[in-house]
């Protein structure tokens, strides 16, 4: 297992890239980040968590919280139910992804993608009663931190910018595959994103990936061949347009935030997450991808 | 490690889909094939080969050659060279298959679709005095097989089928990326296609993904990194437009012709093909694709 | 001039059509239309109103209302302001509607395709205090006849199946181009959908296309710059996916709804109106193009 | 009629755009044109052709040779069996030129965009013993030139950068819309776009869409109706993506070529030629249009 001072020197090999990406800046309240924020933190089975630089620092977790709305939405529908409404495939670039929705008849390509995220949203809203407050819920028992929040200026900023996404949603309303209010799911997806969590947060609340769906706490969230198949969506549609080339450099699953946060797998073994504000143009961290390379390369580990 | 009873168990639970897909009809010469053969192969580093069914039979290995192509050009071309002209990343589903490329200025998704193994074949044309034999003088190495040969009335059919195989490559040339004569480059390609392996020979050539990058016969055939770095790719681009569904479900990277076959590979332990004709709407073997679920499941080994 | 018994032989000619279309059915209450209506009316300089068959009832005018839409909002912006919020080009076959938006940056390709309505709409919400009653008293005006209303019942159900619609105006909306509350301008525009005319009405209603701009009682509404400008857009754009085939037939500029009506212009000489409810597959009146086109070539007239 | 004084006057108030636009250089043999030429010739019935500046001056015909290709191909073709080929619809912008012909089966929009002029070509080869003879007999006769050639370094310049044409023959081909060998059409299209003729040449060469499809010296070259369809079909696709503003702006049936040549027609009137090498931004003539339009408005004439 990785040791405090690998993951230091790790830390400190990716430090020169800060500068060379560009902090999202599509609404006001996240383009005001600190874009020199770095780092990392590891959770596994008897270690706990080992961290290095910024690792305790809370940051918007943004679309890393689609995994934990496709987990809810897993223990809450059939599997034929569910995956009747969005697909498992690779989106490919992102140009077309209002004409895809077209052509695959409102069906988004896989959860991740905003239009998937959308509609799992959709789901959740028609089976919960109170959607916000459960995933807090939730993101706070995986965690073990009963203080995380959702950052209601960040939620009100993207609603406040969510033409867009409106867009996406009443086109899949005209193909039948949007059932709530529009607005109403689309506040409590803005809310999601909003939630603030650390590295430390994030690694232990995606171990029970690495677990077999075991928490770290020892609750079973879901069943084995549920989480095989998360991984698996994860490995090939987690990082946007750059999922392939994330397999190719660390060959981990894992799942993006524009917030510059990175989470991911080795299934058996551990759970990472990185952090840096700077993405890359495929819209991922640009340091945090590079620290998951050197981890993966020094411990010689990878999923292939 | 699988023994021959395990596979004749799956061999047998499979066996009743046969009739449920469809034999790719696109050229004559394929469309002849019987539509009720199926088997399964699988090598590992102690135990050799073991097989079920038709697994000494031999098919055309069609797209799985895309992976020998790839592996070719790895080992000519410098990293860069090699991935400014193909790029890493799934390709979405194939109707725009012809705009992707104009909108990404003719550079290929991946080298699994059409238009990237064509540049790769471009690339090879471009370095191989002889590029059909060089193949051929790979795969027998690879299998341990000296019989092996392309059939020459596939690749004729294929190539008087090659139009739109034309106007990919033209359309690349357009780009400026693509060197070569376009109808010899295709002739190559096509004698590739055309290559006839079983699955006993295909589960054995493809063991070097499985073992670092060291052929069964124990030649460093590519580096470890490159192996891990196939596999990725892989993972996310080997299974056309299944790529996401494969991954669920079987969980193994893996790579598929219209032949029928489909290689896949468990890094550090064993590699697999298996063989059914019968194609599902992604054009992946109907049968075969059950057959590697199967295996995942009794094994319970899959990379996530 | 065309005289009555020239229209009752068109007329006659063109009544075995009806049974060979389509009524628009994408609204229950477009669907409960009469199927075999066929109604013909041509208003010329000196004299008046001509018409055959169902000429004197009112339908839904649906798309057409579009062309008095563009009149208003040509006379409330400057041509500059104007024509940066939508384009005068045709727009190709409407599968990519939605993605043609997109490249084009939320800038409909020209007025008469939905997305370039609502956008004109949203333009006329910014500049009139009541855009339903303003458009109500322009028809009125325009075809003399004080009887002529909105279809609430229409309305509301265009309104009940507006999710496309929606998608489109918040499309633009993320590109800028979309100032007002997506709701109230579509209800606006779906308002001025569910407008009731019958071919005489529409025949006087259009006449000032025919006349450089005068209607038909003398006030001038438009410049015959403006005129000349609006045929121009019909001829290109008027007829959704057919504009080339109506040119390329009738050979006058025209513009279709989903009702069933088609108007079209003979600059200097005379205004025309046909109504059927069955359209073709491009979605214009079957047997009111048929009649048209016996009308072009019965009278040797044809803008080419 | 108009008179060299109102040709040379509107000459003069063109010739200030000069500098403004771009001389199309995609093949090296185009990019050589001296950029400052305009010239303007009219060819009516009575009055033989007037002229001013370059209006006797040869130049690459370009994209203008497709309007005769066409005349050629509707007199060996019934009209069934031609418009089977290639459609009568616009062909919005150029983005999705490829992904249009996909989508459409390999149909081309209209005979006036590359794939539908590579289609009448094919159509054209498969009919003519000698279609490049046969064509400059055709445009000889029609001026009343002899001298009239086609410029071998500027066709084989356009050969030698021919991919995107043959890809896009290759994916007609794919689908069953292309007969020919592929290399010999577009040799026979590339030697027809090369032919040199002056404004006086093509004005006098278009007269007879301006005369119901009778030529300058009285032959009967089509029927009425064709001439009227064949104008129509100028009218909504005749200038590449500009059709609409061209209507808007200059209101005649017209066709553009990247030699910066544009013909137009006042049908019953006469026949226009103007040429200025330097292209806007949709390809079309930039001071060309400019002097199209000041005719127009000058003579008060338009088709609308």
């Amino acid at each position: 297992m990785p040791d405090k001072a690998l993951l230091q020197s790790i830390h400190a090999e990716a430090l020169p890239l800060i500068g060379q990406g560009h902090v999202a800046n599509y609404i006001p309240a996240l383009a005001g980040v600190s874009a020199n924020r770095l780092g990392i933190a590891i959770c596994s089975a008897g270690g706990g968590v080992v961290g290095a630089g910024d690792y305790l620092e809370p940051f918007s977790i943004q679309s890393i919280s689609k995994v934990f709305s496709l987990v809810q939405a897993i223990t809450l529908y059939e599997e034929q139910e569910m995956w009747s409404r969005v697909g498992k495939e690779p989106s490919g670039n992102p140009f077309n992804s209002l004409v895809q929705l077209e052509f695959e008849h409102g069906i988004p390509r896989n959860p991740f993608i905003n239009a998937g995220a959308l509609v799992v949203a959709d789901m959740l809203q028609g089976r919960l009663s109170a959607p916000k407050h459960r995933m807090l819920e939730l993101v706070r028992e995986l965690s073990g931190n009963p203080n995380i929040y959702s950052d209601k200026m960040v939620a009100k900023s993207e609603y406040d910018h969510s033409a867009r996404n409106a867009a996406i949603c009443y086109l899949m309303k005209s193909f039948g595959n949007f059932e709530n209010d529009v607005d109403e799911v689309m506040k409590s997806y803005f809310n999601h994103c909003a939630i603030r969590m650390s590295c430390a947060d994030l690694a232990r609340a995606f171990f029970f990936l690495a677990n077999k769906g075991v928490c770290l706490e020892g609750r079973r969230l879901i069943g084995e061949r549920h989480s095989r198949q998360i991984n698996a969506l994860l490995a090939t549609s987690g990082l946007y347009d750059g999922a392939g080339e994330f397999a190719y450099r660390v060959g981990m699953p894992g799942k993006s935030g524009v917030g510059g946060g990175i989470v991911a797998v080795i299934p058996g073994e551990m759970s990472v997450c990185v952090w840096s504000p700077e993405l890359d143009e495929s819209g991922n961290s640009l340091a945090g991808t590079r620290m998951l390379e050197l981890l993966a390369k020094r411990l010689g580990r990878s999923i292939f």
